[in-house]
């Protein structure tokens, strides 16, 4: 079998090694990017080298921010109240809670969360610079928003028995049934959960 | 709402223009892509470049083919019977029949097929090329291996008629029920296929 020439083969294997890419897609978008115009297909290979060239992350909170600023957006903004601190797993997680522009405090991003198995302790996280950012005095309370999954709630745990002396409250994000969604299609956790965390009208 | 920084939304904007990408999964990408080690992005990046800078089409049957080659892999190999043509859309088509490993002949790559709703008439395709291939007169049969759909079906139309005074026997790919699939599921098109060109055992 003749194959494609080196240089789309390349292609192809380093698409493939992306998320969610499988070799079929790979070949796809392979093609795609071989019959797009050129100015397209390079603003693609240039906006990657931008990333991991000038994208460093946030010196409080771990954000991401360009390689000149020390501080994100959030911490930057003079209108966000930092003695309010979220903190979540990963930069996606904060830009979901920024999409739903109800929060006013700042952020913790934990780069990641806990998975023994896969070789992730708290060493691997940012833990030590939230402890650090709490102890240092400036946080009046600190919302976990991990995931809330096996992982995430015990990425949680770990973090507010950790800050327990402190005395600074930590709270989580409330459980319960998914606005928009139908009961009957509620699994057993999330109706337990509804249930434990009732509130009054 | 606060935003990622420039750098990240612009290949966010970059990855969601990829075909089947949606805002989502450019999302997801991006975030692999920043916290991926710095060589697999920029091996991606640069595999882009490559393709982009390197890869033209072979000037017989427009297959790909890197810049210095002028003809491609296949039309390249002494092995391969130059007076047999299989007419292809496009060179995944061709690589989907190499990974067959049955064809002994060449390819003509038409890079496209009709569709006058989307403006691709005879005149963006390579029909003029393999007119000229064939008219030549070193082929003696050329296979049609179109999609086996309305519109591959039209183009092949296209090409016979254009070659039909030059008395070159032109075949199609048999259609009829897929290997391994269950009768019970075939749609009409498959059963009136494989009724037609039934064969004797």
């Amino acid at each position: 079998m003749a194959g494609y020439s080196t240089a789309v083969d390349t292609l192809i294997a380093a698409l493939g090694r992306l998320p969610g890419i499988g070799a079929k897609s790979a070949e796809r978008l392979a093609h795609h990017l071989l019959k797009c115009p050129p100015e397209e297909a390079l603003a693609l290979a240039e906006a990657i080298r931008e990333v991991k060239e000038r994208i460093r992350h946030c010196q409080t909170c771990f954000h991401l921010t360009e390689a000149e600023e020390p501080l994100c957006a959030v911490c930057r903004d003079p209108r966000r109240d930092p003695t309010v601190v979220c903190v979540v797993e990963q930069p996606r997680d904060l830009m979901a809670l920024e999409r739903a522009a109800t929060y006013q405090g700042v952020y913790h991003v934990l780069l990641g969360r806990l998975a023994p198995l896969q070789g992730v302790g708290p060493e691997q996280l940012t833990v030590d610079a939230l402890e650090a950012r709490v102890r240092a005095g400036q946080v009046r309370e600190l919302i976990m928003a991990t995931n809330p999954n096996l992982e995430g709630d015990g990425t949680a745990l770990l973090v507010a028995n950790r800050l327990a002396d402190t005395g600074v409250p930590v709270t989580r994000l409330a459980r319960g049934l998914a606005s928009g969604s139908v009961l009957e299609f509620a699994n057993k956790e999330m109706l337990a959960d509804a249930l434990s965390g009732r509130q009054r009208f």
